[in-house]
């Protein structure tokens, strides 16, 4: 029985790998990014705007046309359903469609696309898994519009984040509940259904955002896991003052103190290499930030990550000895803004994912996947508090994202879109 | 005859510094404050607008209704003439009252309406000197609306300069050459005179500025000159990317370029304490200026002043030193933006000055004036290159000056008015 099973997972995985098509693919890809489309190859598309909506009501006529049963929940996270022999818990996989303010085509997209060209692949070779297969559209991953980021996907693993989710404003003032209404009433003709269903797995398809797989010449990355994150915001008041006139002596310069800061943070992070610490002092708001002026207050952001929560744990008591310990005439606080202990996928999950892997690798000729983790957050992170869970990455080139320029080799995106139908195959009839 | 002179000089000198009245000054300086005054005590009076145009007509009402000719030219500056007994080059005194965005009620309103105060005592003390005496009223000292600063002073010595400044535009699009006609057309009755007229001599009031002679417990200062200036701006180019996915050793960070060159920069002028250098890295600006996103592109300020060329020179030699030599995987470069040598006020116009501080002192039973640099740009420093020029200075409460909060005891800025009849009578009498 066992051992059927397994047989019976194997054929159907390799069935729909083998279905894959890569130039069905490469259109759906070119249509998405239609949407949001612009000349300079980058997509702008965030999320529930007019043209957000019309890329999800583009995708929900796909699905019905693949015999997907489509469903919408309370923070508009759409699930395009391919039906099981049995009712089970299904397997998941999918990402989201939303981008930065200038994105890439993609970043979230390529991930649902792959899960559709999964169906399609199933549907070709004619196979009927044991579980329902669905993909799933997260809402609002990327938090430019609304923050935080990734709200859809936390919203469905703790549905009590949504009521605090609501009250987020974007620049216009329309709140994010404003926003969600509007778009769950077009999708009207959708049947809802609940958050926080059971769910047998999830897996999530994503480029890597990161210079790691173009740097070893590898196509396929197994995520083992989201690195650690803290933030935190340090701010520095002083008195702003004639910089012409006053005497150095009497100064409280805030921007004197904040490089001073800054200066041993990066030390620290220096002192750290090796360990994976990765250090940002990415947001600086320096008033009255005038040339003549001395700063009269300083406020920037500490984003730390570091796959050994070891290594955040010693950088946060340096950075709060640190800031503490600065002696200048005038006053310093540190406020932690967000932290995240580091995310690890279940081995069996892994073991599931370098298979798929290992099989496409081999079959295209191309080098072993390698594992890695992943830097930047993804739905997957929320996931993981909710069901077996695990990613796939394909190279980014040069490393960029956020950003018109970003870039996947085509026959990478095939090979990523052959492991994840492997992957959620086996899954579905194991 | 020069005994003669001189003992007339004393007696005109005297006569004028004892009619200064006290009350008559606080009158008008409220009155000037009304033009653009705000709740919180400040005055918001940017040059060329509405409400300065408004309070440029209450003062040559004023002027006309002391008795003087009111003369304008094509930078718009202001002239107040009491007729002396001959026509000789005039003594000039006066400063600007246009103000930053947000400023205060005396930053070179006081020292026009001195200049007023000083007419007014002359005329009640019915003595004749034998220079006429002017009061000018410059344009754009402040340079917030339209940039440079002095703009009215430094094209009254070097008229060539005016069809650049006509050029520059505010915020809104509008030019200075435009603001100006409109200036000229509203004050379409006064007569126009040319600039770059010979001067026996130029006097500037101002508050100080900076915390010097508040904290020497003396309401007067002599000011020997103004200190050197350069200003840069240092432009780093690294290369954006995600805070999460991008390892350490690959990043092109320019803000952690930027904080190790300014933290050397500080280093510098530490070891330089002692000198006089003052320091000031005041405008940065950050791109893409986000938390979880590496800093592409960093532009910051160098402010960099002493009373010694000599330091400022080894200062200029180091930061583009350390500019050059940073080594790191982008690029940065030093762009000069302006420089100005040290003023030096000549030694015959500070003993007039002193010898005015010390009558005025004296007779108030306050402490002996003393000498101090000013390291704030004045029009005195155009001035400076044109006629034999010098400065009085009194105190600013905490050293604040561009802030609503600005202020000065009363009875110093009555101190440094009977200083400036003094000084005044005396050069247009000797």
């Amino acid at each position: 029985m066992e051992q059927a099973r397994g047989e019976r997972a194997r054929t159907v995985a390799e069935s729909a790998q083998d279905h894959v098509d890569g130039e069905r693919l490469r259109r759906a890809i070119a249509q998405l990014a239609a949407f949001g489309g612009r000349e300079d190859g980058g997509v702008s598309r965030q999320t529930l705007t007019d043209i957000d909506l019309q890329a999800r009501r583009h995708l929900v006529e796909r699905a019905r046309a693949l015999g997907c049963e489509v469903r919408i929940d309370e923070a508009a996270n759409l699930y395009f359903r391919r039906p099981g022999e049995q009712d089970l818990p299904p397997v998941l996989t999918g990402s989201h469609v939303d981008t930065q303010p200038v994105g890439g085509k993609l970043d979230g997209a390529y991930g649902v696309l792959a899960g559709l060209e999964l169906v399609e692949a199933l549907n070709d070779a004619k196979v009927r898994t044991a579980r329902p297969v669905e993909v799933v559209c997260w809402t609002n991953e990327e938090g430019s519009r609304f923050g935080p980021g990734c709200m859809g996907s936390s919203a469905f693993v703790d549905p009590a984040r949504l009521p605090a989710y609501r009250a987020a404003v974007d620049g216009d003032q329309v709140t994010f509940g404003e926003a969600l209404d509007r778009a769950l009433q077009q999708m009207a003709d959708v049947p809802r259904r609940a958050m926080k269903q059971p769910l047998a797995g999830f897996v999530e398809l994503h480029i890597e955002q990161g210079p790691v797989l173009e740097r070893a010449g590898v196509a396929l990355g197994v995520v083992t896991g989201i690195q650690s994150v803290r933030w935190y915001a340090v701010k520095a008041r002083g008195v702003a003052a004639h910089a012409g006139t006053t005497p150095m002596e009497v100064r409280a310069d805030a921007m004197a103190a904040c490089i001073e800061v800054a200066h041993r943070l990066q030390a620290e992070a220096a002192k750290a290499a090796g360990s994976g610490l990765r250090l940002t002092l990415g947001r600086w708001v320096v008033s009255p930030n005038s040339i003549n002026t001395i700063p009269g207050e300083v406020e920037f952001t500490v984003d730390a990550r570091c796959v050994d929560e070891q290594v955040l744990a010693r950088f946060d008591a340096g950075l709060r000895t640190i800031v503490a310990g600065h002696a200048w005439r005038g006053r310093m606080e540190l406020q932690p803004l967000f932290a995240r202990a580091p995310t690890r996928f279940p081995q069996a999950m892994l073991d599931v994912m370098a298979q798929a892997c290992q099989r496409a690798s081999r079959i295209a000729g191309k080098p072993s996947p390698i594992e890695l983790t992943s830097g930047a957050f993804h739905d997957a992170m929320y996931l993981a508090d909710h069901c077996p869970t695990a990613m796939i990455f394909v190279p980014s080139k040069d490393g960029l994202s956020h950003n018109a320029a970003e870039e996947t080799a085509h026959e990478d995106l095939v090979l990523g879109a052959r492991a994840l139908a492997h992957a959620v195959g086996w899954l579905a009839s194991a």
